[in-house]
């Protein structure tokens, strides 16, 4: 490859940020000399999300845009594209676009930069509901030197088995720190994953995390009807991780009938994904009942049905409920990892290779 | 081994436990038939030490104890031991009684047992303070769904660098989920390592978890002067968990100068081992400067100097501090994995091979 000079690369960066993106950029020109930055500062919209005022005739310029949501309003504005890559981990905010719906231009995503963030809050949840947390951190308001007794009875993960339900970016993250605390892992899939080539993570990996080869979980199951689902709850799960994307057929996905087979074990329940995933009045329900008539031991939720939560929801109140306003994924590293997909993108457009973390329009993400 | 039959072991269980040893006996006795279990009942004592009432007659039936504090006024009465097994981590309770200063009887420990459970302590610490969990769940208690901005800023822990002094159970336990969270992990131990003989861990390790072979760390450090302390601090960490026994050499082992050094990187501070190793009023300076003063980022401590602290102790309302009554060690799992360190050695006094966790009197531990 020593001979060959990489075309030039052009690139229209149209982000809501003022700062922190010269070091980024410097560190990929001194990967890729070839490549060239314009920035076009992006604003947020009422609708959260993000524009910048780009003249019709500009886009001709560049050969590749990053954004959350700026597009020209036809691809013919933009001749010279040779792909757009996205700051979010989905493009649904953009399906109803022309770059989306009329042209074929390669759209990259974010996808798989949220595992570690996501995963960590998942673990510190899954530490501070079985470590007794709430209770230490009350009688620290109240500057108390409490008695074991009062902290209440600790049971840490060593041989506990934590379910995945949607082993993805996140739930591999996930699974690979509850590996290292001692757990048991069984991953759960829409299709079936029984090659070791089906069992590996296609997408982008933050290095030294996440599951690449899939070889974490002890056992994987898959479907979407219920019949595999219950056959799936029913695996003595102490914790069920929710991570499946929300779609017609996850809608609802859990009600009585599940918490029901998960309180045989009384397991916790954190939901990072979807509010709706679950029918939170039942989760309520499940919540309420003692371990003894299979009540779930708790739940740990990013995410609620509706979000806001209003504020007279019971779940505020519960003494085994953690309640975030979906801000687990939120966090400083997030446009540094999604330039990072970017760079890999340079290298392998280089090279010649296939881009990774493209959208498939047929199928929606 | 097929054609040798063990001796028998008739071990005597004092303990101030009076349920749920029944499920350990029997699961023993499946593998070791050769072995009985009387039970005298302990009870815990103003100074909580455990005695049971065991007439002077009595000793001579056993060959094993098992026992927190409970031990024959004199070696004498108890000709037919082989060992000692203690519930405790150390010996140091019972180092003034003749079993322990006049005979050579083998005393084995606990040690080893706490790892996974204190090691989930400094974890849900570290990701407490850096998801800033104590604001969200006071929105939670105000029922509050606050923004991004009101939660303030997350950085994850890939890449960041932990450092560990006193890389026994609990370090390396540490380390191993530090590890998977995409930390880099360094060692701090009193005597060098510098074979791979020297880095292992030779006590008892619950499995699947803990560094047997201390392959985690990315760099050893060692020394017990403050220039090699000094110099280990001064290698850009960001969470650093004390984790070294209290000796003389480790009395305020750090005070004003070690938090200097830890502030140029504003590190988090978990004490698991000793409120007296570090020079509290000394942290507590460190806590209140800003991060460009040099400040540290935070504080975990489950020791404090003195216990119980005090109520009008500063550190209670400190928004960057998590203070806990000296609990993280206690799990309901404890008795069963001392119980397990048990029957590892009747399996290794069966095959005639060394004892695991026995206490070197010259040594203390």
């Amino acid at each position: 490859m020593g001979d060959i000079t990489p075309e030039r690369q052009h690139i229209l960066v149209a982000l809501p940020y003022s700062q922190e993106m010269t070091e980024i950029f410097d560190k990929i020109k001194a990967k890729h000399p070839n490549v060239d930055f314009t920035c076009q500062r992006a604003t947020f919209t009422p609708d959260k999300t993000t524009v910048a005022k780009i003249p019709d005739d500009y886009w001709k310029e560049f050969t590749i845009i990053v954004t959350f949501s700026t597009l020209p309003s036809d691809p013919k504005l933009a001749p010279n594209l040779n792909w757009i890559h996205f700051m979010s981990a989905g493009t649904n905010h953009i399906a109803n676009t022309p770059i989306y719906k009329d042209s074929l231009i390669p759209l990259t995503t974010s996808s798989g930069i949220h595992g570690p963030q996501i995963a960590e809050w998942v673990i510190m949840q899954i530490l501070s509901n079985s470590h007794n947390e709430k209770v230490m951190l009350q009688y620290q308001r109240e500057h108390k030197w409490a008695s074991k007794a009062e902290i209440g009875s600790i049971r840490d993960s060593v041989g506990q088995r934590l379910g995945v339900l949607g082993y993805g970016s996140i739930g591999r993250q996930t699974a690979r720190v509850a590996k290292a605390l001692g757990m048991d892992i069984i991953a759960y899939t829409a299709s079936p994953r029984k090659t070791s080539e089906s069992k590996k993570d296609t997408g982008y990996i933050v290095p030294h995390t996440g599951d690449p080869d899939g070889t974490l979980p002890s056992a994987w199951f898959s479907g979407l009807d219920k019949a595999s689902l219950h056959h799936f709850l029913s695996q003595d799960i102490d914790v069920l991780l929710i991570a499946v994307p929300l779609t017609p057929k996850t809608l609802h996905f859990l009600g009585a009938a599940e918490f029901g087979i998960l309180g045989r074990k009384n397991a916790l329940i954190v939901n990072i994904a979807r509010g709706s995933i679950v029918v939170q009045d039942e989760l309520i329900v499940a919540l309420n009942k003692t371990p003894e008539e299979g009540g779930l031991r708790g739940a740990a939720l990013d995410v609620t049905d509706p979000e806001p939560l209003g504020e007279e929801s019971e779940l505020w109140e519960m003494r085994n409920v953690a309640v975030t306003p979906h801000v687990s994924g939120q966090g400083t590293a997030y446009v540094e990892r999604s330039f990072a997909i970017l760079e890999r993108n340079l290298t392998n457009w280089e090279e010649e290779r296939r881009l990774i973390n493209v959208v498939d329009r047929a199928r929606g993400y």
